[in-house]
């Protein structure tokens, strides 16, 4: 899990070519909002000439230029891939410039599934270039089974769950951990996925690791959160409970993080499980199910809810607040719309 | 998934050197029980002499053999490693072993982690010699993300869950499929993981896939069943919802399996889950977490006990019996003991 390169010690221009909006390059949009002060362009040639702002509302200042050549004129040190490729395979013009970033002696960060450093023609460029492709998805070597060391770091540990997978579990971590750090709390954000990894510079994508070996991977990242902060641990989440893909990776995390108390997050709008035919269950029952499967092992409870109302006005975002408080009895909020700061208040409840 | 070997087929020896036992090599016991007309002999050079049955009361008539010299007079066409060695790495002289079985034209099957077939010199020696080595917890290359597909399929589908590992799973999908089909049920056992591969000949070890395809290998494998039998499929179960290391395996197969009813298995005499610290909860809570879990995906009931009692004199398995009977409702057996008669049953009530 060692760091590979800190993306805050970098000039970064981002790949998002024929892609960049709001949904289609997630990465490339969380790089912009938590590292708006290193990203120096983003390229993307089918939208050049606009500003970033433009396009994803945030990151005012920023250019959408046409070429990595463009691009080089702003002396950046970083590539970060900001989109998926469709099917997994990395484009051809998309290494085209690769090649030609790692020529200029731009080191690379990749959250894609297919490995960067495993391409010989890359690694042995990069070699040669003398600079690092940093996949982050790549996970450590000899991860262990979990053990339940987890349980015995002094930090309060909060996970983020979910009702489903894009529904603000990371954001809602990165931003839980921020507020508690400017009210003097030395609290860490815990990365288990490859967007939350390129903002905070380490972690593991646990549904990169072998199934057997998954919650084990969530315990390391947790004794790893302990040796960077004193007092808190937001640890991001990952799937659903009843998400049909990827429910197991979720159950491994709560039970290899081992949590004091939980945050749940949820999209008021969303009925079904994405890409999915599967109805969300109402969040009450959803809340019961994470409580009644952490509770063998380590109990804890959900202690507020992290709502993410970007599809809804200002009026009906502050109706679901209030609806979904009444009907659970727990703090709700949408931390990017209203702050965090319910949740920490929350949070510095837990013992 | 494609079969690379039938044992059925083979001959076989088992490696069990120094380890001969039925806690020490769950491998070479299910191997003996499942295909006793197929193994020749065990490989044991500590209890040379000796016949398999006065070590773990079942295969009379093998023999313990000191080395695979002596095997080869019994003539086998397989080497079957029945032993996990300690920490992953195979011991140099269990090396040794495999070169001279294959130098003899032995194709070998194993279930351990690390795989025979990517170690450069037994593959080209393997090559050389022209046999397979199968490695049965070697993933398919291109699993893919559990879709709900496995519920399209016309068979009833089984799942036997648990509350820990090493707790009967296995063995009660078989005497299941093997009861079923001595009633004239055309029933096939679906394995997922690797002693149930190396008897049933196919399936996949799905606590050896990365975390994201899990459940997508759970699918793959009843979609494989289905076209093996025609009414029903009984899918092997993994882990356990309570086990700190591996519930997300469990929680994924459930998931990608999508059971039209489960098979709960549990040991009376179990009160923690073993190698950890973690109580078991009563029976009934468990059996209401696999239940509330599985319901927004796919309903699906608990429909029987299959109990393992084989630390229990034959009063103390009646009576466990009867306990879970009264507790639960439902139908319990030990079907090693008792046969599986009374699940099977109801299993026939499943539309």
């Amino acid at each position: 899990m060692a760091q590979q390169l800190n993306p805050k010690e970098h000039k970064m221009v981002i790949l998002a070519e024929g892609s960049f909006g709001i949904l289609e390059s997630k990465a490339a949009t969380v790089l912009v909002r938590y590292h708006t002060e290193n990203v120096v362009a983003v390229i993307d040639s089918e939208q050049a000439g606009k500003d970033v702002s433009e396009i994803i509302e945030i990151g005012e200042g920023i250019p959408v230029l046409s070429s990595l050549a463009e691009a080089m004129e702003l002396n950046p040190t970083m590539l970060a891939i900001g989109i998926a490729p469709p099917g997994g395979e990395l484009p051809e013009p998309w290494i085209a410039i690769l090649k030609e970033a790692i020529g200029h002696g731009l080191h690379v960060m990749s959250g894609l599934h297919w490995f960067l450093s495993d391409d010989p023609q890359l690694a042995d460029l990069a070699e040669r270039h003398n600079v690092t492709l940093w996949d982050v998805r790549k996970p450590p070597a000899d991860l262990p089974i979990a053990t339940c060391k987890a349980d015995e770091v002094d930090q309060t540990v909060i996970l983020t769950v979910g009702s489903d997978c894009r529904i603000g579990k990371m954001v809602t971590a990165i931003e839980l951990a921020e507020t508690a750090r400017n009210r003097g709390v030395d609290a860490e954000f815990c990365a288990t996925g490859q967007n939350g990894i390129m903002i905070s510079g380490w972690g593991i994508a646990i549904d990169a690791v072998v199934s057997d070996f998954t919650a084990g991977a969530s315990e390391e990242i947790v004794l790893e959160g302990a040796t960077k902060a004193c007092d808190l641990l937001i640890v991001e989440g990952q799937g659903s409970l009843v998400h049909p893909g990827y429910s197991g990776v979720t159950l491994s995390l709560l039970h290899g993080s081992m949590p004091d108390a939980i945050i749940f997050c949820h999209q008021p709008s969303r009925k079904i499980v994405a890409r999915y035919t599967v109805p969300l269950p109402p969040v009450p029952e959803l809340i019961r199910q994470y409580e009644m499967l952490v509770n063998p092992i380590k109990p804890a409870k959900v202690i507020g809810i992290g709502l993410n109302c970007f599809d809804l006005t200002e009026e009906e975002a502050l109706q679901a607040v209030e609806d979904t408080e009444r009907e659970t009895g727990l703090p709700a909020t949408d931390v990017i719309r209203f702050g965090a700061d319910k949740l920490v208040d929350a949070i510095e409840k837990v013992n």
